[in-house]
């Protein structure tokens, strides 16, 4: 059975999938899926402090290699319509392209796999999908319990395709392999409150905290590596809020985050950072360090053999080797990397999350080309 | 005619004239005063953004020189009166004790200086009181604005005795004789704001900010001087407010206030600021800074002629020179030293401000006695 990804695409758009609303979309993509022969169950994550989320796990095949697309049902919200040159969540054909909310981010990257999956006869080997409706918002009860989910259920891979938009100007241009880390951290520097006429009963902790501030942005953490710019150490705020004039503060607050590469753990910034505040004097004051939330580890997919082959086929396309990029914010893929190799591979997506979001219908084709063809190569080409 | 402090230290008392509330406290200063033979002023002032103020200038005596006293009838309220053993504005007399709000600070001086002048004949001398009932609080509309009303009034003075109280242990072991200054200002480093993920495309003011603290707070003002210690600047706060831990601020402010001896002036500090700012690589961000509010400028009476013989009387008293002190908070003395030279001389004050505010009677009539001692030779001792 042929699935025609343009098609598939519009009628995904038909549904107002707003995070968390799965606005039948997974419904949808459920009975896509079991039409073309694959399992699909569907798995509703809710707790630690966010919304209920729903999300579909979906296998097809047996024993050998193991594929995984991951990737999100869930929209941004459409804004302001009138911004918008029809309604948002009803497809539009215009000039060769696909417009709606969600056509770039990204069911365009799901319609394009579904319609590849369906061109490969099942017994060619196993493929998995992995979608949530929880990306674009808090991102709890999604992808990261979804893999966690898969991971206990002996739901292994051996390489993971996110289709989100990844490409900067022409379809396959570029993938990402691999994302920074974020880490925030927060030091608190405590002395003796006293009145300023009377500094010799006081001990002011802010000079102290200004040589904190100076000495975790002096310190170089590292030139970058062969996929990454150099990780990067920014103040984001010191806070103090003493409000007069005459009292000398008894403590004061700063706040920072780093951007990191593939040298780095959240462990090892740590120890980086109490290195750092080790080479403060103190002078009697007291400074408390804390991590921040929970930081994102950077990653960085293992190259050679299934990028190779990815890279090989975009290539073939396009004519020129893709970029292989670590830049932009974080995605899902962080959540995947923990489990095994994972590279962004998609549309160009300018347009996401704006008004008139659309993308082209070629390239739509053209994305389940070479989805097509690499899950040929992924099941056929010997692997080391 | 004679007046007993005690009796008019109790009907003081007796007048609630908490801050600014005169409650009956200047109309019977002002009926003391004409019956001994003074003219009074009342002088109301209000604006500048505080309440409305009743004031007093009261004078006796025609030509020669020209002694001025000043202090306030105003007083900080009593608290919870349970901590209290008896109504605060009802005069208790115990154990050789007055008891009461305003019994330290500063009823007893006010008394202790009328009835000195009760002993004193009017043709001595030229004979000035500036009573505030605003010191306690704003002094926007007091002593400020009373001695800027006698300067321009032809009112002019020699020497002014602020009756605070100033001795530390004994009744006359220690005499004001000068105030630091206090100069408050605000710095404020602007940078551009950005993503924390793309700091090439930002200016993070932070480090700026830090390096400006660790400039102003390293940095030595001076060694003291004869009569005052080390100038001494504290930083008070550092604010950004920034909530978010992937914004790289626009801009951070710093506030600091110095303490500064006879060697500065505002001007001169702010001038050393801009100096220190100097000093350090903007980097590309703007550095603002501006002084905070009036500063009050630091004073030091000149030595020698009347400061001696007010020691000299002390010293008769109590067997010991007293001490010339600088130190404590600002008082009204600095608003005189704009215009002449002034010391504070009164009782010894733990109590001020506590419940059971209380003085000793020995030590009113001491300090009775001292200053009429001191208001005699002041008209008779030949100046240079």
């Amino acid at each position: 059975m042929a699935i025609d990804p343009v098609d598939l695409l519009g009628r995904l758009i038909s549904c107002p999938s707003v995070t968390p609303e799965e606005a039948g979309a997974l419904d949808l993509l459920q009975a896509e899926l079991e039409a073309i022969g694959f399992s699909v169950t569907r798995l509703p994550f809710d707790g630690d402090g966010s919304y209920p989320v729903d999300n579909l796990f979906a296998t097809r095949g047996q024993g050998g290699r193991r594929l995984l697309f991951a990737g999100h049902t869930d929209v941004v919200p459409p804004g302001d319509t009138v911004h918008w040159t029809s309604d948002p969540f009803v497809p539009r054909i215009a000039d060769g392209r696909i417009y709606g909310r969600g056509a770039a981010d990204m069911k365009s990257g799901i319609a394009a796999f579904v319609a590849a999956c369906a061109a490969i006869p099942p017994e060619a080997g196993t493929i998995q999908l992995a979608i949530t409706n929880d990306e674009e918002a808090d991102a709890v009860n999604g992808t990261e319990k979804l893999v966690r989910w898969m991971a206990n259920n002996d739901h292994g891979f051996d390489f993971a395709i996110v289709g989100e938009p990844s490409s900067t100007e022409t379809l396959g241009d570029s993938i990402k392999i691999g994302r920074r880390g974020s880490f925030s951290g927060k030091i608190t520097v405590t002395g003796t409150q006293g009145h300023v006429a009377y500094p010799h009963k006081a001990n002011n902790p802010l000079p102290v905290l200004a040589a904190v501030a100076t000495a975790l942005s002096t310190e170089k953490l590292d030139d970058g590596t062969a996929h990454f710019p150099a990780s990067n150490l920014e103040l984001t705020t010191i806070d103090v809020a003493n409000p007069v004039s005459n009292v000398i503060p008894m403590s004061g607050t700063l706040r920072f985050n780093i951007r990191y590469n593939d040298l780095w753990t959240p462990e090892s910034l740590a120890d980086w950072v109490r290195d750092r505040l080790a080479s403060v004097d103190a002078r009697g004051t007291e400074i408390d360090f804390e991590v921040s939330g929970v930081p994102s580890r950077s990653f960085l997919s293992p190259l050679g053999s299934d990028i190779d082959t990815l890279s090989a086929v975009l290539a073939e396309r396009t004519g020129k080797v893709p970029e292989y990029s670590t830049g932009g914010g974080t995605s899902d893929a962080r959540f995947i990397a923990q489990y095994g190799p994972v590279v962004e591979c998609g549309l160009v997506g300018p347009s996401m999350h704006k008004a008139d979001e659309h993308i082209a219908i070629a390239d739509l084709t053209g994305l389940t080309e070479i989805y097509a063809s690499f899950i040929r190569r992924f099941f056929t080409e010997s692997r080391a």
